[in-house]
Formats: C-alpha cells, sequence, structure tokens
C-alpha cells in the first residue's frame, strides 16, 4: 500500500485539523487498514471497541477520535477518524494527472476545442464542437455527442455514452457504461391506443465534483435541464427521469430511480433501490430508506420509509409487526364470536 | 425552439384534427411550452387551471381543449391537447434523414445487405450477412451480432448491443448501452448443487415503432422467440426474460423487470421498478402501480398494486392503513385484557 | 435444430447416467422441446402430465422420470429430466473454439500474455499485463484495464468493461454492457455535507464457470477484493457493491442488488430485485423471495421474504391478509364501541 510520497505526523495532522499524540517527527509513507497496514503506514480506528486492534496492526501510527484514551501509540487525534482518513489516504493515492494524448483510434469531430493537457482513449468517438477541459480523460469506447461541454479533471470511464448538448462540470467522474443525455420517456396517447413520441429537446447538466455509478441512465428534458448538482454521488444502476433536479451533495444508492421532474433539495439521501414519483418536491436533507418509493411532496428533513413512503420511525414500527398480522387476524375473528357471546350472556333475560 | 418550417394555423389545425378560433392564416415557425415559446411559436394549454399563464406567455397561438373558453388569442381547439402538441412538436422537430454512409472505422461483415441510405457510426461493429434497411441510424460503438435484421427508420443509438439473430421492424428506436439478445437466465441442478447453463438458442424480436431506453437488457428465448410487439414503449434499465412477449404499445416504465415466459397482453401498463414473475398471462390493458410484484394470472383491465398484486383500489386503501398497524396492534391487545375482565364481572357468581 | 453430430440412444443414456428403454442403437443428431423436435431429435418430458403431448411430438426419443410408464417410445430414464436435457442439449450445441486471433482494429497493450488460440473482437481496447487464457473470446468493444487476468475458454461479450487488476478464473461467461471492477461507492462526509471520496483500491475477483447478465455492475473492493466464487450465476441488471462475497453456485436473479461488505454463503438464491442490505452475513443454501430486501444475518438454510425480509413462510401468510388490514381496521373500532356498550351495560347500576 505504500506510496512514493513521505510525510510527517505533523505535518498530516495539518491536513486533517488533528492532534498528535506522540512523536510528530515520525515519518509516514503510506496508508492502510488496520490488518493491512505496513511499519510506514498510518491507519485508522472508528470506533472504541477496535483499539484492541491497534496493538496488533503493524501501523506506525493511527488517527483516533478526539477523546480516545490509548497509550503506546503515535496517534492523530480528530473528530471524524472516518473523514480524516479518507483525506490521508487521499493525500497517497494522488497522482500528478498524465496527459497521453488523443489515441490514434479515437475519432474527433469538427470544431471542437480540446486542451492539450487531456487523455482520449481508444476508439472513443467525440462529434463535433465539443469542449473538454484540461487533465481530463476520456476512456476507451467512450461516444461524445455533438456540443458537449465537459470541465476540467473529469474521469469518463470506458464505454459511457454522453448525448447531444450535455453539460459537465469540473472534477466529475462517470463510471463505465453510463449513458447521459438519453431521450425522456415521454408520449401522448391517442385513442387508438399508439403512443406518439414527444420530442425531448432539452439537455442534461451536471455540476462539479458530481460522481456517477456504472451503467446508469440520466435522461436529457423534455424542455430546458435535467440537472444533477455539484458535489452529489450517484451509485450504480440508478435512473434519473427528464426533467429531475437533484441537489448539491445528494446520495443516490444503487438502483435508486427518480422519475420525472421531481425536485430533490440538497444533501438528501436516497437509500438502495428506492424511488420518486414524477413531480415532486422533496426538502433538503430528506432521507428515504432503502426500497421505499415518495409520492407527494415532503419539507426538509424528511425521514421516510415504506410503500408508499410516510415517517421512517412509523414505518419501521408498522413494518416489525406485519409478520403478527395473521395473529392479528386471528385474534380479531375470536374477539367477535366472544362478543356475541358476551353480548348474549349480558342481555336482560327475556 | 424556432426551426426553418413556416405553416399556416389553417394547416396545424388539419394535422391534428381540431378548429381553429381567431385568424387561420397566422403563420407557425415553431412550437414551445408557455413559458419558452416565442412570437412565431405554437404553445398548449393542457388543463384550464393553466389558462392565466396564456396571457404572459410570448406564444403567438395555443393548442386548448375544446370546451375552454378564452379570449384573445388565436387557438387551435382539439380534443387533447396533450396529444395535439405532440404532434405539432414533431412536425416542427422532423427533419429529413441525411444518410452520412458507413464510417471508416467501422467494420462490416461478409455477405451483409445494408441499404446505401444509412449512417453507421464510428467503431460500429456489424457481423455477417445482417440486414438494414433505409434511412436506418446505426449510432457509434454499436456491436451487431451475425444474421440480424433491422428494418428501415431505426436510430440504434452508441454503445448498443444487439445479439446474433435478432430481427427489428422498422421505426424502431434503441437508447445508447440496451443489450437484446443476451442469453436468457436459465440453468438445471444437479445433485451437488452446481448449475448446468441450458443453451438459448432462440431470438428476439421487436415490432414496428417500439422505443426501448438506456441500459435495458432484452434476453433471447430458450427456443423460439422473446417478442416486443409493435408500437410498445419502454424506459431505461428494465430487464425482459426469455421467451417473454410484451403486447402491443405496452409501456414498461423505469427498472421494470418482467421474468422469463410471461406474456402481456396490448397496452398493458407497468409503472416504474415493478415486475412480474415468470410464466404468466398478463391480459390486454392491465395497469400495475410502480413498485409492484404481479404473480399469478390476471384478466384484461386488470387494475394491480401491491407485493404481490391484487386490486389496486383495495391495496391502496390497505396501503394507506399501514401505518395504523402498531395502533391496531395494540387496541386487539387491549381489547383481549378487557374482555378477559368483562368475561370474568359477566359470569354468574359461584 | 438438427447439428452435425450423432450418438445412439445407449451413449446419451450413459452420459446421463440413464437407463434405455427401447432400442439403444437408434440414432440421435439433435435436440428439440416436445413441438418442435425432428425425426431424428431427442426430446424430453419434465412431468407426468405432460406425456400426452409425447404421441403428437415429432421426436425420435424423450427423456424422461424413472417412475414414469409410457409405452410405445424410445425413452432413456432418469431421476432428472430436466437435468439430463440440459446435458444433453449441450452436447449437441457443443462445437469446436475456433480461434479468430486478434482483429485489425483492437488495440492491445504492453507486456501483455495472451495465448495465441483467442479471439479479439473488433475496436477491443486492452490495456498492460493483461492476461488472457487459451480459447477464450474477447467481443467487439470490450475494454479490459491493465493487469487484468482471464483465464481459458471465457466468453466476454461485446461491450463489456473490465476494469484494471481484476482476476477472472476459466469457463467464465459475461454478457455485453456488463462492466467488472467500477469503484465502490464510498465517501466520507465533513461538517458542511461535502463527501469525499474513499479510493476504491481491492478488485474483483471471478471463480471459475461464473456467468454474468448483460448491464450487470460488480464493484472493486475499497480494499481487498470483491468475490464471485465458482459456479454462481448472475443474471441481468444485478448490482453487486464492494467487498462483497457471493458464495458458490450461488444464483441472483434479474434486478438483485447485494450491498457492500455482504457475504452470501455457497449455492444461495435471491430471486428478482431482491436485494441485502450492507455488512451482513446471509448463510449457505438461503433462499429470499423476490423483491424482498434482506437485514441482518440470517443463518444457512433461511427461507426469507418481505421488507424487511423475515421467515418466508410467515411472510406469505402475513402477505396474504394484508389486503383484509381496512377490513380488520374496521373491525377493531366496531369492536371498541361494542366494548364500551358491554362495559357500561355489565357495571352495576348504580
Amino acid at each position: 500500500m505504500t506510496m512514493d510520497k513521505t510525510i510527517s505526523l505533523e505535518k498530516l495532522a495539518a491536513l486533517v485539523d488533528g492532534e498528535v499524540v506522540g512523536d510528530p517527527s515520525v515519518e509516514i509513507r503510506g496508508f492502510g487498514p488496520l490488518d493491512a497496514a505496513g511499519p510506514d503506514d498510518i491507519s485508522f480506528v472508528v470506533r472504541a471497541q477496535y483499539a484492541d486492534q491497534m496493538a496488533v496492526s503493524g501501523a506506525a501510527a493511527f488517527l483516533v477520535k478526539t477523546d480516545m484514551e490509548v497509550a503506546g501509540h503515535h496517534l492523530i487525534k480528530v473528530d471524524d477518524p472516518y473523514l480524516a482518513s479518507a483525506i490521508v489516504q487521499n493525500y497517497f493515492v494522488e497522482k500528478p494527472f498524465v496527459a497521453r494524448g488523443i489515441h490514434d483510434t479515437a475519432v474527433i469531430g469538427d470544431g471542437c476545442r480540446i486542451d492539450e493537457a487531456v487523455s482520449i482513449g481508444p476508439h472513443a468517438a467525440i462529434g463535433d464542437r465539443v469542449k473538454i477541459g484540461t487533465r481530463t480523460e476520456i476512456g476507451a469506447g467512450v461516444v461524445i455527442g455533438d456540443d458537449v461541454v465537459i470541465g476540467d479533471d473529469c474521469r469518463i470511464k470506458a464505454n459511457v455514452t454522453i448525448e447531444y448538448g450535455s453539460e459537465l462540470g469540473s472534477g466529475v467522474i462517470i463510471h463505465a457504461g453510463t449513458v447521459i443525455g438519453s431521450d425522456g420517456y415521454g408520449y401522448a396517447t391517442d385513442r387508438s391506443g399508439n403512443h406518439v413520441k414527444r420530442p425531448q429537446l432539452g439537455i442534461v447538466r451536471i455540476g462539479d465534483e458530481v460522481e456517477i455509478g456504472s451503467n446508469c441512465s440520466v435522461d436529457r428534458a423534455t424542455f430546458g435541464v435535467t440537472w444533477i448538482k455539484s458535489g452529489s454521488k450517484i451509485d450504480n444502476l440508478v435512473q434519473i427521469g427528464h426533467n429531475s433536479i437533484i441537489g448539491e451533495n445528494s446520495l443516490l444508492v444503487s438502483q435508486v430511480g427518480i422519475s420525472g421532474s421531481t425536485t430533490l433539495g440538497r444533501n438528501v439521501v436516497f437509500g438502495g433501490k428506492a424511488g420518486a414519483a414524477g413531480h415532486q418536491e422533496i426538502g433538503a436533507g430528506t432521507m428515504v430508506a432503502g426500497g421505499s418509493a415518495v409520492h407527494g411532496d415532503h419539507p426538509a428533513g424528511s425521514r421516510l420509509a415504506g410503500i408508499p413512503a410516510f415517517n421512517a420511525k412509523l414505518w419501521f414500527r408498522a413494518a416489525a409487526l406485519f409478520s403478527k398480522l395473521p395473529e392479528i387476524y386471528k385474534d380479531v375473528k375470536n374477539i367477535k364470536k366472544e362478543l356475541v357471546r358476551l353480548s348474549q350472556s349480558s342481555e336482560p333475560e327475556s
């Protein structure tokens, strides 16, 4: 896990806003989990219960929580060891971008403005008037339509398709097989039941630092934009319908589906396989349990679960009782019989 | 939104079977939604409640419902403004097909019969004995197996894979990343729990005017055909199992899954994330609520919801009470106690 | 359905551990289902109720269950006709591998070790130091990252992406559009709600005889491996999260999602659209009903259904009563009223 970088514990602590306990001059050359870290690595402990493993770990130092008391190790104490460990790991993993240029087999359209410091892989096919920023990497087999704009420091992985007119910010990562800007699903149905396709003339806009997993589908708007705002992170096999807006820093876990014209506020979280119906407003910070289906508008900070989704706390209580439904049903039947009996016995005798 | 076409209100009315109110000679050059239409555009109003927006819209004329009373505008009155607007929009958007021929980097197999008026994009790979009709467009990176037949006026988007032997009608649209004709999921399991693959020797057949979204999977039949009949429209990330038959003009919304050997009648609708188990018959015009799981056969015109799905009306009533399950459970417990008490107090004293 | 092979009924019986009833010297040249088998074909009957169809089938012989009594046909009696028919069908379908070599348009990196007897399709892009075993077929448009290892007799279909460092055993089939080794979904969130990406440095390992459907996503591990063990068969559009382990011979039906760090024992079955939350242990032989969501650990041999999943038998009983919830609710309300009435009438009069 060791890379070619060396940094003192003191400087690492500055990077993560932490405090050194032990020798600040210890040199760290890499990062690893407790069971794999080597003698030049720093590791991390997210919970006190894992402290025992520090004794058997080969790491040179540890990121631990501020309030954790542990002797005999070089430590950096931080508020959030999990966050700090991500920052430290990124420090060691980051490599300077190496521009490999445009592969011989890539096809580039007319009127493109592509920075010189890029890598465009084999068999990429890029349309006309496409703009690509500096230090951006386009994988093998990627297809980019006309008039697409891609910012700096993006990584577009193999076999991704970005349809015409899409706009990507900087620092965007799109994993293999994902499709950006396919037509939205819109039809008008005539009296015979035939579906007339509505032209889908809008675009997809993707903000800075958005990451989208593999084999996702993000549809272009009917008019206007489908918009994934900055900092959002989307897992694999996720569907984003036409004209949806995903707020900043939202998290959509694998196999989520957001129907058309639905707007999510910032920092919304949808658990795996959850979905939202169309034309809804889901307020900032809302969290939706995996597998749920959101209908209707919900205010900021909602906690939702179920199909259709309602208050998550209530849903968990209801769901925990679902297995008792046969028992409840039987009880109610018996109670009704008993009541008839009681009712008869309590009637004044005639 | 304005294109290079000009048409009088009178001629537009004829196109949509409507009636002009106002000046039939007004020239229209494009189509736009209420808030974006320009002074040469026609727009549309689907519901009376949006009539106020007509005053502030910049549109030259409006498609409105027959019974809508509104003064001061040029109108085309129609039965279904949503449908009419799709027809009008298509009129303006439609462009004559421009054949760009076969790209230098495309690879074409032996014995193919490809119409001269086609566009085949960069890095497409087409097998042997493939037939492609006139005005069909094959996107960059598309892979087509041997003996595939594709009709006229089809648009096969980038990075689609169409496996050997598949048959596509005319006017078919397949969005990026979709796979047609992958092997069906079929195994026989021996006593040790090892799964012996059943050869999947059938094909996929796709009717005229079918549209399939991005990143879908349509499996070939074990024997015979998996068949998506004419006019059906399929959203993104949908799974169609081997030997399934999707009836004419059916709608399968995003992330739907239809298991093997299930037959849907015509104009069936599956909402997003709904599924059907295998070997079922689902009658024409059946509508399945999003997220539902259909088991068993269902007659034409069924309305289904739930897991497993039953009568939708009943399901909606049951689902609305699910949050009351904790309350019901508590009530039943209390009732049982109360009954014991009552029962004792009503017994004749010994 | 007839291929170029001829085999006596006697030899076929040896292949499937069966017993000939009738003439063991009958020559068989192919295999077909009851309604399509020709006069040189063998067919099969899985259930006694289909025996009538044998009379009208054109097949020369039939695979039937040991205890099935039927006269007038050449038979091979076996314990499991479904399994035997798969073995027989594979015998007729199997063709010797024909190595077509590396297509002119494929791009191969430095330091690769690729067996001479392979087929690598048009526009494939293979990274550096990749190893590919004998008789393996790489489809058109496939992208393979650096340091990937692929065993013998694999079939990697068109437009598949296999990211760097992935290790595939022998006899692996991966259908079109699937992505192996995309980054796991892992972030640490800072106080402002920004998500810091955790580097995903592990790999994906795939055992022998694994089959993976089209448009699946299998994420690389954060550290270590995401592992799909030998003999597992995965349907289309399935998601496997980082660090998950799928036990030998497991079956994951279409649109299943297995979250990160979850371990499945051997011969586990997940029905279509079922899911598992992260960091769980699901014991060998567990079966999960389609559409269910598994939370928590479950011992070997569990039968699970529901959201969240519990004992399947109990769930089926509860689910069957869900439609009665409105009735139960109404009954409980009425009972409460009746109890008040009874309670009053049974009180001693004051």
